[in-house]
């Protein structure tokens, strides 16, 4: 058996507003599942102010630990926006006009309309790649391996979407979920067991409450198919042998 | 004027679920609200997975730095939960049965029925207090300024609601929406000039499209309200210069 090939990712999401509560996040979970689909571990999310030095700091710690980084926010083109200017800092490099991003700005507002404020959407750290934006047009930005995406939900997506086939991740986790109405504390014990047997596997459980009956989904993580398969099957006897009937996936809601 | 009095908190969500993208956090902004309300200001969110030494250096690194640090899952009976025993190997002490805990557990469960992983859940970091689980019983903990809180979200809220009254929150930040049908490129010049002359206040530039056309609304942040209002008004004359009409609050959707 090999080992498997793990390719890492942080994801960094940037603004004041997520963390008053006046803005709900949705781009993690976005950006999670879509990493997970192309074998990109999601080892940790960020959740930080507009503020320099913690942007600086927060991609310099991250950019050394992971593959990759997707930062998500602070791109646009008012005085908050302040992503693209901290992560040039945070490489050391200068913050400058890119050709090609003046371009399609200037293509797309027209010379009268590209005000200085929205000329700042065409800088990027000096040697920096764009990241397309079907969307709205103003890019996003990579540089080594830090991705800089838009906050909006529906760029943030469309950006990643179009970078997706660029990334190569590692082995795939593949899951699989197996349901059964059984509290979580009766079935611990033979749960925990599995787990101590299929120790190259990750198993989950989470509860659920469900049509006035408590029960729990049960995710079997890991990169060996036939592995998962086993543990499932042994999964469903355990709940079997509780008295309830074990359902593959998620149960209908 | 005295310095705003400013109390600081960070919340940790632990789960692999969250990372994986299986599940959707909702309880970092359910907490980014009721803290933002009581004078408590979120400075970070971290999302980690179910991995002791993450846990332990990240209660650590954010409990040295924080007024308030709260976590969310991984608490419950089953052997992903580690998220207590965890963080008594983060305060190094003794992981111990607590005695009221078992007690709510027992006439919960019943002796017949409080397996030994539900007792689980009534072990706590030693000298650990309680936190109240109106939902399900099991109860939260706190320890230190660190508030452990369950994952499914609405236990977390419950459990946050009850022990609200007990944190001691900071001035409040205050904030004044003003909204308009104005480009964020148009207007950014002009905002920018506005946060210089309003340095003590933290004006945020959010764009939306509604209705086939394009806006922005202007979140203006601080712990004056006299201030925040002066603001407000010379944002409203911005808005008006550029052939818009300023709506308070965020538009109708």
């Amino acid at each position: 058996m090999n080992e498997p090939r793990i390719v890492t990712a942080a994801v960094i999401v940037i603004g004041n507003e997520i963390l008053s509560g006046r803005t709900k996040d949705s781009n993690l979970n976005y950006l999670a599942t879509g990493l997970t689909e192309i074998g990109i571990r999601l080892m940790e999310g960020r959740f930080i102010p507009d503020i320099e030095d913690v942007i600086v700091a927060t991609v310099n710690e991250l950019r050394a630990k992971h593959d990759y980084v997707f930062t998500t926010g602070g791109i646009g083109p008012t005085h908050d926006d302040i992503t693209s200017a901290s992560i040039a800092k945070a490489f050391g490099l200068n913050w400058v006009l890119h050709p090609r991003a003046e371009k399609l700005l200037l293509d797309h507002y027209g010379r009268e309309n590209l005000t200085e404020a929205r000329l700042r959407m065409a800088h990027t750290p000096e040697g920096a790649d764009l990241i397309d934006n079907p969307v709205s047009v103003a890019p996003g930005i990579k540089i080594g391996n830090v991705y800089v995406l838009a906050g909006v939900p529906r760029i943030c997506q469309a950006m990643f979407d179009g970078l997706k086939a660029q990334l190569k991740g590692g082995d795939k986790v593949l899951s699989r979920t197996v349901s059964g109405y059984v509290g979580e504390g009766t079935i611990a014990r033979d749960l925990g067991a599995l787990q101590e047997r299929y120790t190259m596997l990750d198993i989950g459980s989470y509860p659920f409450f469900r049509g006035g009956k408590f029960g729990a989904s049960f995710v079997i993580r890991g990169t060996e198919q036939a592995k998962i398969d086993a543990a499932a099957i042994e999964l469903h006897d355990i709940i079997r042998n509780l008295g309830a009937e074990p359902i593959e996936g998620e149960p209908a809601a």
